[in-house]
């Protein structure tokens, strides 16, 4: 079969891999339909994930037809259509009986991390994929879900939603600025609604993304390159500041931004991956009644996020603003890398 | 009558004052019959709180009996026997109506800051004292609760239990770790088995304090000067670090230590009163699964404690090492700031 | 000034009334601009309530005008534009400090009872009326709100989010049937999808209300005279029950209903005020994991849905299908007694 | 191998029966080490459970050591020592992921019912047994936890604690009820504590048990077949009643106890299994803003009760009143089932 190998720093290609394996019992083996391609992948391509070794085929998303199951697996069957979440779980070690998923201490990949796929194992980027853990790290897709739906699920969605939406404790009637209109903030933005936000407030430089965001359900957006940026955030409040801050970009400045939004007794639920300490103005913050969340998306809703898709509630094909078939694979990263040009989102190869 | 006044930087005496008056309906004028020192009185009189004018009577913790009640009370009477509570709270803006009444925006004191005695009008360290808003800032002590007990129901004791357990979470079962045994990581060490920790870990550079951390319910204590504190508390843990990490000294060192030994999906609870930024390794941290809160107390657990107290559930009473005469002040004020020498953990004077 | 005064069981009448006073400092009194009537004042009517003495006036909703303040507030001017609950709470007892203000130890009205206007205290139902605690059970209105909308907050729409959707512990996602589409339940429909509600079922007897549902939000209506009407609902369902019932009629039969369709791990949520015992089906029920939750709104949600309303969330003018003047409040007690006729849902009186 | 077998109403049997096999891939074979009996095997033998097939060997608690194990389980070896919940659950289906353990939809005895041994399947009363699910269904035990505490774990700690203890939301400080001090209301009163629950009051028709359950952790015990035992319970409270009423009997009248005592705001927890329709006052208590809660043990806090055991913080080997070997099993039940007489909690066969 083919897949999108990480060949050492800068360099990727497509090419012919061996077949998969159904190597323990709980694996299955699955026909890619589609995937996608995200930030950590150009993360890994550019040499900065040291543990991914040369010969990794990439991604981590991922929609497929079951070809193959384990003998210990009872619950799914050829020919299902699943859903791969981003992270491989075990299901049973101390973290995933808690839920905390995202630091799986199973043995596939490293243990106390679920990111599996294209990190520590093949991943999706290729014909075919195996999959361990698949009782727990797959979801059957309902009928009616397209690709372009669906694929969204397998990370950023969930990741928008549970580590911006839910660890920021969005309550009915709360005002949420969300710093950072990319995919993952644009997810967030299009599920703070599901718990109830009233104004969602989304923060960019580029004035494109700002307009993206209504898309998807921003009710108005603030350009934090203007000088009185944080005067036109506040005047959506009360002036104390937002009762959640959102950081989804993943730069020092971008999360002191966050802390100096939000209001007494808020939340900051920082989504951003992060190179680099930040200063965080504790002088000033100590008194202020707030926390600051951060972490690995645990895709606990990512059925339930599935469901509301399935059900017409939750419209995100529109995230989707490429599409390429897998021998364009390299086209697609192509534009994916030069998303400032290309107004890249998510791109779909099938 | 007598009062101890701050005078400037520096200098603090105690002497006569105007006798406090009932100025709104809803003030109620207090005989104080047992008053503490808290760290902050030290930082006012250093000079380093510039909102506090000279002259000001200092303390916002005391106990003392009701000698005069404005027209708009209806719930106290004079000679009720009253526990004040640090915080000044109205009971009806939009910050007490969703309990976070340490951030009341009533018009004693600065709006937004519940902190009124001995910061923006004068305090508890004196004869007598005004009591405003005094339904929604005082309460009723139970009969049997002495003045020892009772003196440290104003700040420390809901302190360490809501910025320290509440925030962080504690969970039946948790390792906890304390770092800091000062009077408000031991308020901590004292309330977390309330919650259910199951090990009860004090760190601090001081074996006394260690030792004293034990006669408050800490399992274990860890010195922290030890090159491997970090092995010997990981030790506690399966390795993987602490439920729950509070932080009561507030320097930056201590709130990294506290991020270090977190678990993934721990929680970091800052208490520790900070004065500089904190550099926070985000780069690390970011997928961690963790919240670090930090705030100022809303004594909406004070009831609840005082009836324990009450009930002999929480003893406490050995938070007093020394004790004093009003017209000892100035004295109990020098033993107090010399902790180091003194031992002192909390002075009680009456 | 005029009233419309319960005169003993069976007997109403709007007519001269003494003025109301400033009675205790913390009173206010309002002139009314627009009051509704209840379905508990058709109780009192009946004599159903006899702790409500003949010669009160009626009514617990309302807004109006400040015109006296007394002595002991300090929030609240002449002028102002009040929006009054329905449930008058001290703000200062040991149940008010805990969020559970319906059940205030304050003075008037009951003890542990805060529905106090048109019960033991004179209503709302009048031109003008006396309120205690002011500043602790009244709201100033945002600019822009109609009395129309406005009524709603006093009662049925805190009452319909609070007891239903929030004690029901709705989430994003879930599939929610509300029995009973009168006023009540129409305001969990309305309020449901606040908490992300997927799928919100309005059951009821009436086809008419169930069209009316869905003007309110409900994505569904099942006719429960229908001898399918289980199989109807449970086909919205993967067959299990709903996440949450809700029961907002208040008769054996229909809370029955609810404890029914609900799915394991679910909730069950009653609104409905009930006369009569409830044989519940423990012998079945033990094993499904549910909780029944039942009581009065604290109005702790007031506020957030004024703001939502006054933003143009929630949009609930349309619960108001008649209106009065103020000298036909005879009329509008006939058109709302006989609403299975008249088709009224709330009557605004104005 | 032999097992306690159930031969249809009334008839148990110590005999032979074949040795358990693997099965399915996931299964492991466990040689029993300790079992015991519970109230639910009871039920059994007197035929009130029919979907249970004569032949079924009785039991669901149980430690015992690997002696085989299938191919899809990775992470348990042969010679592992494991403590057997007494749900069987697959870990991947539906209401595993959120939590809802013991409504397990996975094909071991009944779809959405995990209670499988001794119940759909061949249970733990045996020398052998086979465990399905083995990753998801038993625990490694901790060295020095002894089969006396151990046997506890499987069934009746959880369930006080989940059933009573978390779902009445036991909160620092409460005044809690407990109705039956029989071994699962014991169960709630000894982890009561792990919530910080202040005053713990066992009520019982036996003063035997009431002095047992001082052993457990009761701060008091009230005689319910005195004539004024809602008196004496309500002293010590505020004469409102306590916050968390649970009922341990399962029986109508006990259940309405419960309502009688809970105070308005808090909560009744249902553990007992019932066996007929309960009345409840829905007339009086739908003001009373309380919840009702009732359900199977999910076992999710399994694993957490066997650390505290563990670490000695929980101390419950007292709960086992009488030990038997395993050719004495028919006794074990003799003394088991005469309770009321042999003053057994629970008997420990091994």
């Amino acid at each position: 079969m083919k897949g999108l190998v990480y060949g050492g720093p800068g360099v990727r290609e497509w090419k012919d891999v061996p077949d998969p394996v159904i190597e323990k019992p709980t694996d299955v083996i699955v026909k890619m339909e589609a995937t996608t391609i995200c930030g950590s992948d150009l993360h890994v391509l550019k040499g900065d994930v040291p543990e991914t070794p040369a010969g990794t085929v990439l991604g981590h998303e991922g929609v497929g037809v079951v070809t193959e199951v384990g003998d210990g697996v009872s619950g799914i069957a050829v020919g299902d259509r699943l859903l791969l979440s981003c992270m491989t779980t075990c299901g049973h070690c101390a973290n995933c009986r808690k839920g905390l998923l995202s630091h799986c201490l199973g043995d596939e990949g490293a243990v106390g991390d679920a990111w599996a796929f294209g990190h520590y194992i093949n991943g999706t980027q290729a014909e075919y994929v195996r999959v361990p853990y698949a009782e727990t790290s797959s979801y059957k897709i309902p009928a009616g879900v397209s690709d372009r739906a669906a694929i969204l699920l397998s990370d950023i969605l969930p990741t928008g939603f549970e580590i911006g939406v839910q660890n920021g404790q969005v309550k009915p009637g709360d005002t949420v600025a969300i710093i950072g209109a990319g995919p993952v903030g644009l997810a967030a933005v299009a599920t703070a609604g599901l718990q109830g936000a009233a104004k969602i407030i989304s923060v960019d430089l580029d004035d494109n993304r700002l307009a993206r965001a209504k898309e998807f359900g921003a009710t108005a957006g603030v350009n934090s390159g203007a000088a009185d940026w944080k005067e036109q955030l506040l005047a959506f409040t009360d002036g104390e500041g937002v009762d959640v801050a959102m950081e989804a970009v993943g730069i020092p400045p971008t999360l002191q931004m966050a802390t100096e939004i939000v209001r007494p007794g808020g939340h900051v639920a920082n989504i951003g991956v992060h190179g680099k300490p930040v200063e965080i103005a504790m002088e000033k913050l100590w008194t202020k009644n707030i926390g600051i969340t951060m972490g690995l998306v645990n895709t606990t809703s990512l059925e339930m996020l599935l469901n509301l898709v399935a059900a017409g509630k939750l419209d995100v094909e529109n995230f989707v603003t490429h599409e390429f078939s897998f021998d364009e694979f390299e086209k697609a990263y192509d534009v994916f890398a030069n998303a400032a040009e290309t107004k890249a989102l998510k791109v779909l190869i099938h």
